[in-house]
C-alpha cells in the first residue's frame, strides 16, 4: 500500500494542498462541507498524519514515556497500570523503556528523548543512579520529568512517593515485638532513595531499641545475591529477622531457607517490600509492606499532564507522599 | 537551555547549514578535518539530531516496539529482557506498549506506528484480536511485524511460539496419571491461538482416555474469574484436576481452594502454563508448564532485525517452535 500523504488527498479531491492542510487542522477559514469531504477522504484513504511533520511545525507527539528498571516486579506493573487509566483518558500514548538497573542505558534513553519523541517522561531512577545531569539536560529542552517511586534529590522536580521511612521503621519494630534482636536490613544500593529512606527508618528504630545494626547492599545479579543472603543465614550470629528492601529479595530468601533446612518464622522472621498477589499463597504466606503503586501510578501521571497542559509551572514541583500499608502474615508471625 | 540546530552550529563555526549537514551525515564531500571541527562542536553544544526531520529524509528511527497485553505476568518479563539482549547489541531502542487484552487499544497502537515511529513490531495480540486488519495495514506500511507466542493465524508473518498443542497434551495426561478422570480446562480467550492449541492438546489426551470434556473460558476480570472457578469447584461433580492456560488464573484457583478449604493435590490438583520463578515457594508449590520465554524474545528479535535489515525477504516468515517443559511439583503430585 502507498502511504498516503495530503498531496494525494489533495489530488483525490481536487483541492489545494493549503486547503487540505488548513481543513486537517479545522481552520476557520474553510468551510463546515470542504472539511467533511477532506475527512471523509482522509478515512477512505487510510491518510495517517506524519508525526515527524507535526513535530517539526512545533506540535506535541501525544506520548508521553515510562522509564523504569524492570518490569518484574509487581510495584512497577501496578503503577504502569495507574499511569495508563489516567494518560489513557486524555489520549496520550504510553511507551515504557527499561533501564535494567544501567546508568548508562538510563542516560542513552534519555538523550533520545532530548529531540522530541515524546512530550513528558515519568521515571523511577535505575539503582546505579547517583547524579542527574541527563534529568537535567532533558528538563532543560522542555520535557517535564515527573518521578515516582525513586527520585533524585537533586534534581528539582515533582515527586510521587510513599511513606519509606516510616514503613522501615515500622517494619522494623514489628519484627522486634515479634523477639527479634538481631535483625538484617537487605537494602539495594546507597545511590538510591527508597533504599536509603527504608533503612533509615530501620536505624531509627533499631537505634531506639539499642540494637545494632547489621545492612548488607544486594546487586542486580540474583547469583550474586543468593551467595550473600546465603552466607549471612549460616553465621553462627546469623539474624533472626529480615527486613528486604525490593521483591525479588523475597523469593531468594525462601530458597536459602529451604535449602539450608531454616524454618520460616521460627529460624528466620521475613518482611518484605512487596506488591506480590501471591504473598498470600507462598509457604508461609509473606508479610509486606505493600506500596500503594496504582494510586502512585495514577497520581505521577496526573502531576505530569499538568505540566503538559501548562497549568502548573512551578519549577520546584510538588512532593506527595501515599503511606503504604504493612500486612501481617506467617513469614514474620 | 536553548535547543541546538543545524543553523546555530553552522553560526557558531562559520560555515554554511549544507557543510554541517553533510559534515554530520559523513558525506564524502567534507573534508576528514571538517568533520572532526563540525562533530567537536556538536557535542560541546550538546547537538542531537532532530529525529523528525531525519525520518521525513527516510532515515529509520531505530525504534522497536514490544506490543502486548500487559507486564504483570512472568512469561512477558523474560520475553522482554530476551529481546532488549538483542536489540541493544545492534543499537535498537526498545519501547513496550500495552493492550490490556483490549482490541481498541492495540489498533490504536498499531495505527500510531503506521507514520513511522518504529521501524519494526514485536507483538502478542489481545485475547480480543479475532481479526488482523490493523496487522496488515501496518506492514503494508513496511513497518515489519513478528508474532512471539500469540500469533494471528490469517497474517502472514513470522511467529516464534511454543509447543502449545504438545504442552497441553503432556499437562493433561500427567493428571490422568495422577488419578484424575474429571480434569477442567480453563481458557482465556476462544479467540487465542496460544489457548485453543493448549485446549486442543487437552482435548486430544482426554479423548485418547475417554474422558469427558469441561472447558471453562475466563475473562480479564480477577473478580468475574474467581467466582467462576469458585462455581466450577462448588459443584457436587467438581473436577479433581485443573489445567490453567495462563498465569494469573493460578493465584486464583489457590485462592478460591483456601476459601472452599479444598485440599491441594489431595482434593484438586493443578498445573498452570507459567514461568513464575516463585512457583517453587508457593503451598504447594505449583506444577507448571514453563514456557522457553526468554529464548523466544530473542528468536523474536533476531528474526525482527534480519527483516530490518533486509536479510530476510521471505513474505510468508519463518515458523519457530521452541519446546516448554513441564516441571511436576506439589501441587499435582
Amino acid at each position: 500500500m502507498k502511504q498516503i500523504n495530503i498531496k494525494a488527498l489533495a489530488q483525490e479531491l481536487n483541492l489545494s494542498v493549503s486547503t487540505i492542510s488548513k481543513a486537517l487542522r479545522d481552520s476557520y477559514e474553510i468551510s463546515e462541507e470542504t472539511k467533511h469531504r477532506v475527512l471523509e477522504m482522509a478515512a477512505k484513504l487510510n491518510y495517517t498524519p506524519n508525526p515527524y511533520a507535526s513535530s517539526l511545525r512545533g506540535k506535541k507527539s501525544k506520548n508521553i514515556a515510562i522509564v523504569i528498571p524492570e518490569v518484574a516486579d509487581s510495584f512497577f506493573s501496578q503503577a504502569i497500570n495507574g499511569i495508563e487509566s489516567v494518560a489513557k483518558g486524555k489520549g496520550y500514548h504510553v511507551l515504557i523503556c527499561l533501564t535494567h538497573e544501567n546508568f548508562e542505558n538510563e542516560q542513552a534513553i534519555l538523550k533520545e528523548f532530548q529531540s522530541g519523541r515524546v512530550d513528558g517522561v515519568l521515571m523511577s531512577v535505575s539503582s546505579e543512579t547517583a547524579s542527574g545531569g541527563h534529568i537535567q539536560e532533558l528538563i532543560a529542552k522542555e520535557v517535564p520529568v515527573v518521578f515516582f517511586d525513586r527520585a533524585l534529590g537533586e534534581v528539582p522536580a515533582t515527586r510521587i512517593v510513599t511513606d519509606d521511612f516510616q514503613s522501615g521503621y515500622k517494619a522494623t519494630m514489628h519484627l522486634i515485638g515479634q523477639g527479634c534482636r538481631n535483625i538484617a536490613f537487605l537494602g539495594v544500593s546507597s545511590k538510591l532513595s527508597i533504599s536509603n529512606d527504608r533503612m533509615a527508618g530501620y536505624r531509627k528504630a533499631m537505634e531506639e531499641k539499642g540494637l545494632p545494626f547489621r545492612e548488607i547492599y544486594c546487586s542486580s545479579s540474583p547469583e550474586e545475591n543468593y551467595t550473600l543472603i546465603k552466607e549471612m543465614l549460616q553465621q553462627p550470629d546469623r539474624p533472626c529477622g529480615v527486613l528486604a528492601s525490593v521483591e525479588k529479595l523475597a523469593t531468594l530468601v525462601y530458597q536459602v531457607c529451604s535449602d539450608l533446612q531454616l524454618n520460616m518464622p521460627a529460624d528466620v522472621k521475613l518482611v518484605c517490600f512487596s506488591n506480590l498477589g501471591i504473598a498470600a499463597m507462598l509457604y508461609p504466606s509473606l508479610t509486606t509492606v505493600t506500596q500503594p503503586a496504582f494510586e502512585m501510578g495514577k497520581a505521577a501521571a496526573a502531576a505530569l499532564l499538568k505540566l503538559l497542559e501548562k497549568k502548573n509551572t512551578d519549577p520546584a514541583g510538588l512532593n506527595m507522599v501515599i503511606p503504604s500499608e504493612l500486612i501481617l502474615r506467617g513469614s514474620s508471625l
